[in-house]
């Protein structure tokens, strides 16, 4: 393959106040690095955007021992799926499919120790950053390792449309549990219904009350509670929480943009102690140990086509900042890819 | 013994709408009641009053099935101590002790099935309303059941001169936890340091901030916090709390007064996907299965003088009212104990 004469790259170039925007993020290309012995060079081809790269772009630390937030002028991106070009590693050769930590840009030189090779006749490329991705990994131990669902539990997912969303729910459905859904619009709610199979779906937009909304749609009421969303989500249906209820708090897309001080609050911890409530909060790596079992489960599940992750795949590295940014208003369903490799 | 003529009963007169006062409760006295075959008569003794009595006495479900609250009219109370004046029951004698749910009244009615007779040269009656009672079994589960302390953790305990608290934060030392108190007021807080022998003790009286106050006495940051004052205390300390923490609700004495609406809201829930944080909400009776376990390592701590409570002893049925609300103005250190038999 030939290469390009410069590797293009995206760094951090303005904390956002809000919402990001085309100020985020500028371009700082940089030349093509070159792998030393034992390394290979890998040229990007698969880039995700991913809402869970918003709260580092900001400096809101509310503990002194918090993350410490993105550098500006930091590479942004993560997981990336992408082709070996050049190898000093025998055994990977040109032309192999890799997935690893390789963030937004063209190249980056790479080793066997971070990069995983997979054969794209068995699964797509982008198999592995969505269901064997991030997503589909936070889904299955966010639902499965924090809150245990039994048969005929009833869970209800919010974001129901969105990457990990769509595939709690259709995990939780797999395990026999009654599934209810949260999403914005008639053609999210249609997919999540129709083409997810969720029990029930409501649309947040077309409800004035959505605890009220959910009590209807669960009138036995919630066991597990699968939050991608935020405080006020979780306020709303904490009164609707079953006895021994499990709250998995996954993201807060709603909240990531507002400073601490200006998000919601959640007020009805009452419940809490009244129905012997339990939350967690999901950091997926905690629980690599178990990364085979869900991998393993859900290559099943994908092959049974009880699986599946609607995925938009957008052309052009330019398009990542625009396709990140739709990530927060709603506009997006499922796992938002940008494919960079026809520049 | 000889009898009284009446029975003197406390009942809900009328519902309060922020802080209990004299209007809350009305004597509605009756008749003496008779024991049937295999019943026994307990003339009450001791009557603790007691801040988890408080959200029953109003009308605030926050969901469809939220506990009933206690009715217009209902006899009011729960734990009591007393002994057998009248019986039809061979395995209890006049002057035996037995502590039950016998309500704030002089005498009921009751049976082996659910009282329990103790010897009271053995403990002092009043330890089974305290130690090893529904305080005592709710520091102990809260802690060792939902929390899981370890060695050398930090455990934050809050309201550490009530009853409760006091106990958490001295189970929590004698497990080998460094444990920090947070209380109101100097005297409250020599005691949780001088005599309760917790590590550090937090006015937060004397704070502006107390979020910080607990960063600068735990440095390491808090693994444990067992929270008993409400939200705004759990919002100011999640900053604080380790990576793994674990929060127990056992009670929310700051705001069991306000309407749902108008409590403080918990702001700082990232801090639980960033820090993989729990929370749990703690309802004592579902760990009864403990219980034997917890009396038993309770008992010998007591022995061991590693574990005391904080009793204040209040002569007179008539003095409850004012006891109770005493509870929710800072003023009562540890147990608050009526005793009726003197009248």
């Amino acid at each position: 393959m030939t290469l390009m004469k410069t590797n293009r790259r995206l760094v951090l170039a303005r904390r956002p106040d809000s919402l990001p925007d085309a100020s985020t993020f500028r371009r700082d290309d940089g030349a093509i690095p070159e792998p030393r012995e034992g390394e290979f060079l890998v040229r990007n081809v698969f880039l995700p955007v991913d809402p869970g790269m918003r709260p580092v772009l900001s400096d809101v630390r509310i503990g002194a021992d918090e993350f410490e937030p993105l550098a500006l002028g930091a590479l942004v991106g993560y997981l990336t799926v992408g082709q070996v070009v050049q190898s000093r590693d025998p055994a990977f050769a040109p032309g192999d499919w890799v997935t690893d930590i390789l963030f937004w840009q063209d190249y980056a030189v790479t080793t066997a120790l971070t990069a995983r090779k997979f054969d794209p006749q068995e699964l797509s490329p982008t198999t592995w950053l969505g269901i064997l991705g991030v997503p589909g990994l936070s889904a299955w131990t966010g639902l499965i390792t924090l809150a245990a669902p039994q048969p005929k539990e009833t869970l209800v997912v919010t974001s129901a449309a969105g990457a990990v969303g769509s595939l709690a729910g259709q995990i939780g459905r797999n395990l026999g549990c009654r599934v209810v859904g949260v999403a914005g619009g008639a053609a999210k709610c249609r997919f999540v219904k129709d083409e997810l199979g969720f029990d029930e779906v409501i649309d947040y937009r077309s409800v004035t009350d959505i605890g009220a909304a959910v009590r209807h749609a669960c009138p036995q009421g919630v066991d597990i509670l699968f939050d991608n969303v935020g405080n006020a989500m979780v306020d709303a249906m904490l009164p609707v929480m079953r006895r021994g209820g499990r709250i998995t708090l996954c993201g807060q897309i709603a909240d990531y943009h507002l400073p601490p001080a200006a998000r919601p609050g959640i007020k009805n911890t009452n419940r809490f102690i009244t129905h012997r409530l339990s939350m967690r909060g999901l950091f997926v790596y905690d629980h690599a140990a178990q990364f085979p079992q869900a991998l393993g489960q859900m290559t099943q599940w994908m092959r049974e086509k009880k699986l599946i992750l609607s995925e938009t795949i957008v052309p052009g590295f330019d398009q990542l900042p625009a396709a990140f940014a739709r990530l927060f208003t709603g506009e997006t369903m499922g796992r938002t890819i940008v494919r960079i490799d026809g520049d």
